[in-house]
């Protein structure tokens, strides 16, 4: 049986690392790591995260920043907004919690963001440092979506994982997940292989990785017996499928079949309780980043 | 026995395809494409590839502007170089050719060419455009040391391989040439695998390949048993090996056993004579797309 991955834990433990460092930072220079949340809207859901990331930024010592625009808001406005966090020196993160209103161009304003304070990765020149040998990019992708390509790393990294010289494929080959995840693994050492929605037969694939990022975005798609003894399978989707006997009328599940494949796999994470819980705190992580990286720079 | 993809005979294709449309441009806005090739200090290889360009501009219509810099010359005035080309409205590519004299940081002047005219594709915002869907990098990276990862695709396309749905291997990862091509395949909706130092028994891996790109920089490390029958195998290496039976005292060889492989492979380029000849192709198409993105927009 496979050891389950608790991300939870995980995240505790980088949680309590953060703040200690956050501690540092204030007793030698006298300044916090500043992280702006910027929210469009009355959404439930993005509330909801968004809440939770000031939230976590109020347990950890990170001062944050409430932006809370009108759903009516123009562009042009939302980018002025931008553009002020980008000039504010104590900010040293910022985040647009999306989806974005219809008449909103997301891309364009994501990319008003000035990279030092993408702590979200997305910027273009971030992959494309990602990407590149010898360059590193400023930020680790880390999604607004509780996905998280650099959280995939992490968990394997602390459970013990080896990546160099390893087999490794990467099911999917989204932006914000699976692409970056791939980039990672690569820099890391491991062979790495992407399979996508164009592959044919991908459990002959599968089958020889020592590790498995699962970012396709079908439900359990990944059978136990496509799995590699001893393998460490790292599972980012988080579906919803129908279940009559919940109150909500559904529940979570991943692109793995749990159940099946944990035993087999050497290692696992569960959705949900896996890589959803690390979300957050690789956008925190982010923002220490950054804050260090000014205050350092500018003290 | 393997389909010998003559190298020299679709650069020669895609010369006269530019050829005809500097003439369209020429016609209907009465402007050509307009190239700078930068060459500081006197090497004599350097000045043979600089030589070479600027001969291929001239016979496809493509305006040359050549910048001939002293060895001596500080960074801080090569940059300002490279801004006044940037200002050139005449000018729609621009061409450092490297290495530059020890005293001078590449990557730092490379970085000063302006994205729209950053033909060789090096810049990272270039890179991690092409590494993300829906978004499409200005330029393919197209290297000046006579490899180039979308030479490999233009290959593969014009020799009638299809690329969708295969499995493709790419041996080696260096930001010139393994990385673009792994990303350019993977754009294509091949299935992926990027091999390298780190891998352990690469041959594995190249078996199930229907299509291989060469870029190790390892004279003849993928023999003949590695091949598929049928696949398509693409070498842009060229490693110089002692032969004493030539005046030089060397001769060219690729990544790829040429002579067993091409017993099995379906496709082969020849090392020389296969990737080498389209780099400077490459080249001078990435110049004509800029002239015509330019020109067709401020006309």
């Amino acid at each position: 049986m496979a050891t389950v991955i608790d991300g939870k834990a995980v995240a505790q433990t980088i949680r309590s690392e953060i703040a200690d460092e956050v501690r540092l930072l204030s007793q030698k220079y006298g300044k916090v790591p500043g992280l702006a949340v910027v929210i469009v809207g009355h959404r439930k859901d993005s509330q909801s995260y968004v809440g939770m990331k000031r939230k976590a930024c109020a347990e950890l010592g990170i001062k944050s920043f409430d932006v809370d625009l009108p759903e009516q808001i123009s562009q042009a406005e939302l980018i002025k907004q931008v553009h002020e966090l980008n000039a504010n020196t104590d900010v040293h993160g910022i985040l647009v919690q999306l989806p974005l209103p219809k008449h909103i161009n997301e891309e364009k304003v994501l990319s008003e963001i000035s990279l030092e304070k993408d702590v979200d990765g997305f910027h273009p020149l971030n992959i494309g440092k990602l990407a590149m040998k010898g360059r590193d990019p400023l930020f680790l992708p880390c999604t607004p979506k509780a996905k998280c390509s650099s959280a995939c790393l992490e968990l394997l990294h602390r459970s013990g994982v080896t990546i160099k010289g390893k087999q490794a494929v990467v099911v999917g080959r989204s932006n914000i997940v699976g692409l970056p995840a791939s980039l990672l693994l690569l820099k890391a050492d491991a062979t790495v292989t992407t399979v996508h929605s164009h592959t044919s037969q991908p459990e002959n694939i599968i089958r020889e990785a020592d590790i498995v990022i699962a970012a396709a975005g079908q439900p359990k798609m990944i059978k136990g017996s496509w799995i590699k003894p001893g393998a460490a399978v790292i599972d980012v989707g988080t579906n919803a499928v129908d279940d009559p006997t919940r109150k909500s009328g559904y529940r979570l599940v991943g692109d793995v079949d749990f159940e099946e494949a944990s035993k087999t796999a050497g290692y696992i994470t569960p959705v949900p309780g896996g890589v959803g819980p690390m979300t957050v705190t690789m956008l925190l992580k982010n923002t220490l980043e950054g804050a260090k990286r000014y205050i350092e720079q500018n003290s």
